[in-house]
């Protein structure tokens, strides 16, 4: 091993150990006036018990997943059909259980740790707010970097581990082979992704939905008062769904890009090691050690994050952003530089490093656009959130509409940005001259890989972000709970829009993350078909001349499968937004029965019980996610086995692009709705005659209805479907073999 | 040419003879009280003021098109990439913008004179239902039928018209060549449905809301008041979305069917001539003759249009489908047994002709499964809509996300059994042993054009079917108007009822037929770009073994192009939603105008200026369809000059399965909100204590919400992305020559 490859296990290290010194930071601060300490408290008891529920559910699901998957692959994975053939049958079984259950259990636990912190960020978020802004920016930032550096960092060590344990461990592995023997790890976070994300997102916003309903609709009291027992809910919802249902989503995204990107990287491999290149295995491990980069990056970062106290929060995390973004390239080009060294190579005119370098910065120059499409359309200073607020003053039916369009138009600059970056990251690759012995050109796809990899270099910071507005939301809610000082209060306001913006930001990122990832695996998936049938081919067993050279569209099975993957996408969100409604039901019943059995809550004499609700809406909302967690497992895998590999490849691309436009329109649309809401609240809305629309008008009422309509939409089917998208992707990845015909 | 062959003409004639029958058997009939006269009247006035207004239009746009289709294929289509090189440049040129001219005629020519009809026999219905239930369903039945009459023969005649033409009277054209050279035809269609349904679209809902907020919001007088000049116009808007843009939509079906079976059918053809079998031509003149008997099916089930008072109008009309489709199984029988004489030759053990009457009766089925699939999804005494129902009792928010939960779930059984179609019928076709020089077996893609010409022999039923909705719901509106007794009135209503429900079914199977044409027409440009690379390999132009064997997912170019199709979708439907905002407030300031510059207008003693309101309407509805309009051009061909011949099949595809699964949601969530609305107006709606909700609750409020959000999906959107689909495939398919690369 080259020493620079040195850098993944000591950054994952750091990482780990920074998050560790982070979190003992933040815990160590003041938790404020005892009646913030007494919300804080039940926001944690409420999330205590939903750690508990979810995860020992999805534990449960994940092992019966480690043990089918691996009967499943020890027994259609054959000699015949195997990638590594030496490893057939019951040896290849156990390795992809083995890694499967790694992977899902790193991803429970950067998810399980990165809660836990964050629902103790929050009250000592609120707490700072009394004192100063930037004290509690800094708070909310460092209780946010816990999960995103455990999740980056348990990502990275974890892909690197399994890889290191299965190359190094045993015999007859070769660096070239051992890459597709780790697909299990993504499958796995794959699939504890798609289970904390659903039932984080169906819970969150049942739990909104029906606290309101049956507090304020049916009790007449107050959004948000102690006495309903689903506020509490709600407000560890927030954690749930942003916090612990992003991060798994984006554990998948860096854990099944970074795979994905490996597999690519053995093409290059056998190109540098015929060339006689130094290191020709670097190839292989560039994008473990460009994300290490990324880690360092972004450790700098957090010491960046400070300002004025009469600054926009949003320019303070912004300077860490950019810190990030920066040094990301630096870590780009030496890495690039030290590890595809090609003995002086050089290619159309530059050195092959330097294309790829190139293709890793239209990575980060994607993310960085993305950060700025999402704020376009969903912050209140732009066009469409204006859009939405003026109709809202023809009623809610106009506000709908108005939303619809917008969110519906979303769509173009996000397609033509992810276009754009494919298109140039694959010809910048191309020119670097990577041509295998067959005549095929690797070097495009192993651009958009670098490309990826580029991307994923800020994943840190941007899930620290993210995981700042459920804890800085939190914190308003402590603060409006403890009735803390207006100063406190306005203070932990600002916090919570910026927080509005940063979560938005994030779906923006996994959504262009997830659409590069499906095509990484995608092409991934192309080269584990292609080493399989070429075994078969050697063998005998199969025809010469039958690999897998084109995913036809024009061939029926494959249109269909096509058609199938963009209908699954559709089915899938309306079985998500659906069981929302029912999981709601089954808040209001069980807050009905306290106030009703419990007479005391009503005068405050008697406490309620917080932990029951979380506990029955977490049950209710784990019930709930099964019948969409079924459909998305068990749709690539009919599709794969009745229409075989070059349609299940089919159904993967099309159900891809069609879930990534799909969750744009929600994730967008719902965040256009929420900040036309918060727009109009905030008195910018105006009548012909220049009278403020602001709440209690009609206008509010009917932009009321757009909020509540976009959060089922941007917080439940909208983030699911990026799951969906890499669940497709690894799925099949794993399950090639059965796929074969 | 065979005998059979000569039905062709005769079935199209008598067809335009049997609608004019028809005509004049409505327009005989009594106009009804002076009452109903005069709001007959005023309909017509405003609709002929659309109908000059908007052809005017689209006439001079299509005159535009012919000339700038015709300059660019006579400059692009040079004779290294001409499909039939003989006639390259100028000839082929001329020849396609005559054809595209023809298309276009022939497709203003069926809408305008079967809108003329439309708005004449409204007010006759209205008076017909004074005396009968089944006479009433008879005239607006009648009436309907000359649109679908005049559709299918038009384009059937349209078709034979030029195909002959080109075949006959220019020497060197081949009976193989010629279907490649009426593709303009099929472009003129398109090209004029896309403005007919855009404007149509955007015209029919822009009066619709715009009428209600300037009436009912503003002057405080009822909907529906003759006082508000809009009110006509949205009376005369119904007309132009459902029978003029859907005619104009499923002309165009027919129409790009039936001329990419005919390309289809040369494959066949060759087969067929280099065995011997008799009449090989008849292979090609196959789609021809099947929609023949199709329409003389259709004019055999008008007599069966008949039953007793008492019954539900609804099985009336079902019964001439009934007939329609089983004649229909008789004709097809008929036309595979007598043209596709094979001599006797048996392929897997039945005949040749059975396997493709097989595919054909798998079309016939499809439709049937379509009109209950809709109805289901779309009628009040199924799930969904209760559903939605439901949902209504806690406000227009879950209102809102109940219908959109049930629209995506509609994408399910749709993609479903457009999938096992498209499966099945070509597996029957791939039994028939149609094996070309080459080895590639063609049968099977012949097989999805049979069935998808067996689908369309119920077109001209399924048309009237929908005519008969605008029809019946003027006819409410006429009844309304004149205070006509409540007898009469509750004939209507019942019929009104009806009509929807057959909107909504001839919505699904314009889907159907879309998404069956655009796999159609895309099989004919992969043929037609390979009839052009061959001609080039054999000039030497090009290298040998560069056919286009495959549209290639994996392939970058095409995956993007793919991403950008699918965008497309959205970001042409957001631009469709949102110019009905803008329509409408062109039509709240000539009302406006009107109430302050005619003060009579609201005593009664001055007739508002409908013609007035309908024109403005008209242009605006007009200035608004140029953006979609231009979007939806100019993405194909930009795509295709940019990324070449195989992406834009790839764009193609994908955009085709995005605008299928969209427009289903779009539709039929459309249909269940405005369906949802009146179950609750029928009183079927009731609290937990069994009170009905009926009018006037906050449950009934929060349905016209659902419903006036609907409006625009499901008569603008929707309808408009069948239209799209199509175009997408008629404009690859006729500028092939500019993409190849």
């Amino acid at each position: 091993m080259e020493l620079i490859t040195w850098v993944v296990p000591a950054a994952g290290v750091a990482a780990i150990l920074f998050a560790l010194y982070l979190a003992r930071d933040v815990l160590s601060r003041d938790t404020g006036t005892p009646e913030m300490e007494a919300v804080g408290g039940m926001i944690r008891e409420g999330a205590d018990a939903f750690v508990r529920r979810q995860y020992t559910t999805i534990g449960a699901l994940a092992l019966v997943g480690a043990v089918v998957i691996g009967l499943v692959i020890g027994f259609v994975e054959t000699r015949d059909v195997a990638d590594v053939p030496d490893l057939a049958g019951a040896p290849i079984g156990i390795m992809t259980a083995i890694a499967f259950l790694v992977g899902a259990i790193c991803s429970m636990a950067s998810g399980i740790i990165g809660m836990l912190v964050s629902v103790r960020s929050n009250v000592r978020t609120a707490s700072a707010a009394r004192r100063s802004l930037v004290e509690a920016v800094q708070v909310a930032m460092r209780g946010g970097a816990v999960s995103g550096f455990l999740v980056v960092a348990l990502s990275l060590l974890g892909v690197w581990g399994i890889f290191t344990a299965y190359e190094g461990l045993i015999g007859d592995v070769t660096v070239a082979e051992a890459p597709f023997l780790i697909v299990g790890f993504g499958f796995g976070a794959s699939f504890v992704a798609l289970f904390a994300q659903l039932g984080g997102g169906i819970y969150t916003k049942a739990a909104d939905v029906g606290a309101d309903l049956v507090g304020k609709v049916e009790a007449g009291i107050p959004e948000d008062d102690p006495r309903n027992a689903g506020v509490i809910a709600d407000l560890v919802g927030d954690n749930v769904g942003d916090c612990a249902g992003r991060g798994a989503d984006l554990f998948e995204s860096t854990a099944a890009e970074n795979i994905g990107a490996m597999i690519l990287g053995v093409a290059a491999f056998v190109i540098a090691d015929a060339a006689g290149w130094p290191n020709p295995e670097a190839w292989i491990f560039f994008p473990l050690v460009v994300r290490a980069f990324g880690l360092l990056a972004t450790i700098v970062a957090m010491f960046f994050i400070r300002g004025s106290e009469t600054e926009n929060p949003m320019n303070i995390l912004n300077r860490g952003y950019w810190v990030t973004t920066i040094l990301s390239v630096g870590g780009l080009g030496l890495t690039t530089f030290v590890m595809m060294d090609t003995a002086g190579t050089i290619s159309n005119g530059l050195p092959v490093w330097v294309w790829f370098f190139f293709a890793g910065i239209v990575g980060l120059a994607t993310s960085v656009v993305f950060v700025y499409i999402t704020q376009y359309y969903t912050a209140g200073s732009y066009r469409p959130v204006r859009e939405i607020a003026e109709a809202s003053k023809t009623g809610p039916a106009t506000n709908i509409i108005s939303g619809t369009a917008v969110g519906f138009e979303t769509t173009a600059v996000t397609a033509i940005t992810i276009g754009v970056a494919l298109i140039a990251s694959h010809w910048l690759g191309s020119q670097a001259g990577l041509v295998n012995a067959a005549g095929h050109d690797v070097g495009g796809i192993f651009g958009t890989a670098v490309a990826t990899m580029g991307m994923l270099m800020t994943t840190a910071y941007i899930l620290a972000m993210d995981t700042f507005g459920p804890i800085t939301d939190n914190a308003g809610g402590v603060a409006e709970f403890s009735r803390a000082e207006a100063k406190t209060r306005e203070i932990t306001d600002r916090l919570d829009a910026v927080g509005n913006t940063t979560k938005a930001l994030t779906k923006g990122y996994a959504i262009a993350s997830a659409s590069l990832a499906a095509f990484l695996l995608f092409s991934a998936y192309i080269d584990k078909v292609n080493l399989i049938l070429g075994n078969q081919i050697a063998n005998g067993t199969r025809a010469a001349g039958t690999l897998l050279e084109a995913v036809n569209l024009a061939d029926v099975s494959v249109f269909v499968a096509g058609l199938i993957g963009a209908m699954l996408v559709y089915f899938f969100s309306s079985l998500a937004i659906r069981a929302v409604g029912v999981t709601a039901q089954s808040i209001i019943v069980e807050v009905r029965r306290q106030f009703r059995e419990m007479p005391g809550i009503m005068d405050y004499s008697q406490r309620p019980d917080y932990a029951r609700v979380v506990d029955i809406t977490t049950r209710a909302a784990l019930r709930q996610m099964v019948a969409p967690g079924l459909v998305a497992v068990a749709t690539p895998i009919a599709v794969g086995v009745l229409l075989g590999h070059e349609a299940v490849a089919g159904m993967l691309m099309v159900g891809t692009i069609a879930g990534v436009l799909l969750a744009t329109v929600l994730n967008n649309g719902g965040g256009a709705w929420d900040n036309a809401k918060k727009y109009i609240e905030a008195g910018n809305l105006t009548d012909d005659a220049g009278n403020v629309l602001g709440k209690g008008t009609d206008a509010h009422a009917a932009a009321v209805v757009g909020d509540t309509v976009g959060d089922p939409f941007k917080d439940t089917a909208g983030p699911s479907l990026h799951v969906l998208v890499k669940l497709l992707a690894t799925i099949t990845l794993v399950l090639a073999p059965l796929f074969i015909r």
